[in-house]
């Protein structure tokens, strides 16, 4: 293994996906750089607090900050546009939900791989999921691909930036259960989509994550608001 | 023509390639949306004004600033770390010179593609220059048909942004005159790396433009200090 390959960053929100993501990033790389995108979602507060103590939990080499204010300026998101309700979940319903945020991992990703050219770091990695979650167009393995040749042809000759998603073929319970083989603190993580308090365990994420944690038969340790 | 066709997205520095970009998609387009970034370089005052003035010339159909405040804090160039003197011109020397800013345009036309995806808009375009310019590989034309592969990918289904790169194989002097014949009004330009009161004359950046007015017979509008 080279140097560089041992040098990673992760692209981490906080939630319960990127703390596992994080936690194989440094099982598998010798220092691993931490990065969190602020991009006007409704939940950033809590989301930043939890990752900075991932960041903390995981060692992390470095911390990095990004902000994408101009999402909330383009919209298009219930996520960003306070306009939009955050919807109820519906987890049968195949189309792709308003919680989407137009081409935002392309953002995210194209400054960790600057960071990461910078710090002359070997591998990108993001927690996504593709089939067992919201059917974001911006999770799929097909993208990831396409995004990583890009990366080959438009960063200095001789870098090589590997674009890893090792939890995107994963069901969520899978994840729940690697999660913990591999210590994950998942009471840090914070996952909701609409409430900084207590979760509101009606939003997508939340529904999401609690049928993976009910279905890998493990009580989620966060608390979730009474329905 | 499809409406969606119809709509375009330019992302514009203020400089001469970019005035000659927006003045053909605004040639080829119904409405025309001008993006800026301000990624903490050097002239970004200069550049930012000069943005401003070209949009309202060409009737931009609106216009976002997006920043990437994080390329300072990520450095690595000489045009948004300030301890890195911005080098004089070499443009017989081939390697990729200290002003290369870390996937700049990948940043820069992710945040475009959102903009367009929310726009419904069918074209994303960019002035990048391959051959006679300063050889970063993020002004390539195989990364930027790589990353249109991963727009395809990473959008909602039934979405379809071009990314076109007009200039990519133009020889500079060719974008001087193709800008005359299309009215673009030079004068009001920006292309120094280092100045932001009289351009320099003799960075990378106005080394090429001069070259360019030079090589096309015409005078270049802009002052230049006296060398």
């Amino acid at each position: 293994m080279t140097k560089t390959e041992n040098i990673a960053v992760v692209c981490a929100s906080g939630g319960m996906d990127s703390a596992v993501c994080a936690a194989l990033a440094c099982r598998d790389s010798g220092r691993v750089y931490f990065l969190h995108a602020d991009y006007g979602q409704l939940t950033e507060t809590a989301e930043r607090e939890r990752f900075g103590r991932l960041a903390a939990h995981f060692g992390a080499a470095g911390k990095l900050l990004i902000r994408l204010d101009h999402l909330r300026e383009i919209g298009g998101s219930s996520l960003t546009d306070r306009a939009i309700d955050v919807p109820e979940a519906d987890l049968a319903n195949p189309s792709i939900p308003s919680t989407y945020v137009p081409f935002r991992n392309a953002q995210i990703m194209s400054a960790a791989v600057a960071w990461a050219e910078v710090l002359g770091a070997g591998a990108v990695y993001i927690g996504a999921v593709e089939q067992d979650s919201s059917g974001y167009p911006d999770c799929r393995r097909s993208f990831f691909e396409a995004f990583e040749r890009a990366v080959d042809l438009g960063t200095r000759p001789g870098t090589r930036i590997d674009i890893r998603t090792p939890l995107i073929g994963m069901k969520k319970s899978e994840i729940v259960r690697l999660g913990l083989s591999l210590g994950v603190p998942f009471e840090l993580t914070w996952s909701c989509y609409r409430s900084e308090g207590t979760a509101c365990g009606r939003c997508d994420s939340c529904a999401l994550r609690l049928r993976a944690f009910r279905e890998a038969g493990v009580e989620d340790p966060i608390p979730y608001e009474k329905v």
